[in-house]
């Protein structure tokens, strides 16, 4: 037997469920009931099969289907939603759902609440998990640490004549043996992504489905992200953007790398992805509004002629950034029409990419903690564009 | 450009129209509104972000927001979903709707088609894709194929005193190597897996919150499944049940090993998995019943005497096979209360397993195609309980 709340974990959780509770109060909701993996990991300290209810006064009551051998005075195991309300013995007026779950799912839990009005829990809750905890930032500052050893291999383990299937490989595998969990969790249903993606040459320029910053054409039509079976050679750069989940908090970061010389434009280009990101950790902070990072990026590429290749040629991405936590994808959102304004605890991706064509993509990524007053990168190492061969 | 149906797969792509066609006659539906990535690669041979209209007479639209460049007579490019219904010129009376998709979202697309009767079209995919076609079983049975080549590495790769990550971590690297894209697609939004699992010893015991067969603790609370750093020592039986995703269809594919002597119950276990597969690839045809499987299996182990150790010990599993395909939980299920009848062009894994306290997980899994007659078997190699030390 083991407690639903993980050893260490006890005030961390009591705090976030007092934000959740406060959260409920101000959207004038009386209850969430939590179902999603991300959610309630994030109000559990671990992922079950079952259900959160938290009220607005910061009660809170566990209805578990597994694993058995949970305990604990809310703990109550539970075969199927429908008991919930029954055990509660009464219906709360205002219940929030998760409306990011699947629709059949939502619906019978409707139906398990009747007479209830229902708002939408997941933007309540993407709202609450934006605000990281020093606790959660401690984890992202671990997850950033490994992340950086592992990519510190990269010129260790390339080798002439390898593609950019097999230079991943390497890398996931080293990612692996770090510690690396692997599972890239993404809120919505729309993104699918294994452990991230190495871009070699004109494979950058190839468009993708999905809303990830970069594309690449990928090895199957059922997964058309990434790496693509190029051989790598000199002229080309290469973007390594992978997984950084290693506490079940990720860390984001890429960095890029060049085989023989790739040219001025390439050099400058990536040079203006540094300079970007300099810029942003410099003029982060509280109070700034998103929107007012993205133009000031995107200032900085128009007055180096750079505005062609900027997120993307064939292509482009909406957003040079984005929240990271849990999932790669969190608030806020670093694009032009974004009204997200930053406060402290937020952690933001910022991925100022370039793509040129012939050459391949070049830029860093870092994720950066908006501090009281500045930001702190966690994923501290070297921007250049490093010299692989 | 390059055309939205991939080269090679248009005779299959139009059969697969045909059959959702069929369906959608079958249930009164007018047409189907397609956006999950699972039911977009099958009926387009490729993922988009966006939306595939068939209807009930076997026409189909694509409405692409990304990637940029696909060309068809068919392929309109849109910005929101809400351009559909404008560029259609009318309504369907009846849309089928992945019931499966968000919330959020399926509201939104029947807020978009006013005056439409929604049904269930996660169901109708759900149903068809079931029935494999010639061409799909030919992809699993090259996914099978790879499958069985990495793992006869495993007795390579293994070596003493190391942990069942390390060795869960080299299978996934020799896997990566062979080919496998890596990503396990699980239909649904509960079930989370990075490439499968190796359960080494009483690991095997821990309850986990996913549906899977098997459990483990995971080295994380954050994805709490699997291998948990356990070390591999004599007396202990390891399972593995990795990812067989090769060509966007899946095999899956357990087995078992041993490190010096697991004894008598174990070997025995064992032995009764392997026979419990002969005997429902023997048995299995289309027309028979996926519960009278289950109580077929269900009663050879009763008979052994190991109902105790049967799909599980702390926690058992509800199912011992499921269908495979581009998803790991796909149609028939082999339950006790499941209603399915098999038919030709089912594809479904066969995992009869035990976890021995002390001991570990034994037993097999296989991947089986229903032929007109009896089954095809699709993942080849010996099945004993294997010596690693």
């Amino acid at each position: 037997m083991s407690n639903i709340v993980s050893r260490g974990w006890e005030n961390e959780i009591a705090a976030r469920v007092a934000r959740v509770a406060e959260s409920l109060r101000s959207a004038g909701a009386d209850a969430i009931l939590i179902s999603s993996n991300a959610n309630l990991y994030y109000i559990t300290s671990r992922v079950i099969a079952g259900y959160v209810l938290v009220t607005a006064d910061g009660e809170v009551k566990h209805f578990v289907r597994r694993p058995v051998g949970l305990e604990g005075d809310t703990v109550n195991y539970i075969r199927k939603p429908e008991q919930i309300a029954e055990m509660l013995g009464s219906v709360p007026g205002v219940l929030a759902l998760e409306f990011d779950m699947a629709y059949g799912d939502v619906l019978r839990l409707q139906a398990a609440f009747p007479g209830a009005k229902f708002v939408n829990g997941s933007a309540i809750m993407r709202a609450v998990r934006a605000v990281k905890s020093p606790f959660e930032i401690e984890l992202m500052r671990q997850s950033g640490v490994r992340h950086a050893m592992s990519y510190k291999s990269i010129p260790h383990i390339f080798s002439e004549g390898m593609s950019d299937v097999e230079l991943q490989v390497e890398l996931e595998h080293r990612l692996r043996l770090d510690g690396c969990l692997g599972l890239f969790r993404i809120a919505g249903q729309s993104m699918e992504l294994f452990m991230g993606n190495i871009l070699a040459g004109n494979n950058a320029d190839n468009p993708a489905p999905y809303d990830f910053a970069m594309g690449g054409a990928g090895m199957d039509k059922s997964l058309p992200i990434g790496a693509n079976g190029t051989i790598i050679k000199p002229g080309m750069s290469i973007m390594v953007d992978a997984c950084g989940n290693f506490t079940g908090y990720m860390t984001d970061m890429s960095r890029s790398y060049k085989v023989g010389e790739v040219g001025e434009l390439a050099e400058r280009a990536h040079q203006c992805s540094v300079d970007i990101c300099k810029k942003i950790s410099e003029t982060a902070r509280p109070g700034v509004m998103a929107k007012d990072l993205v133009a000031l990026a995107q200032e900085m590429v128009d007055n180096a002629g750079l505005t062609d290749y900027f997120m993307g040629h064939t292509q482009k991405a909406g957003f040079i950034g984005h929240g990271v936590g849990i999932e790669i994808n969190e608030l806020p959102v670093l694009s032009a029409r974004s009204k997200d304004v930053l406060v402290e605890g937020n952690v933001m991706a910022v991925e100022p990419k370039f793509v040129i064509p012939g050459v391949g993509a070049v830029g860093i990524e870092n994720t950066y903690a908006i501090t009281a007053t500045g930001t702190e990168c966690l994923t501290n190492m070297p921007e250049e564009l490093m010299q692989l061969l």
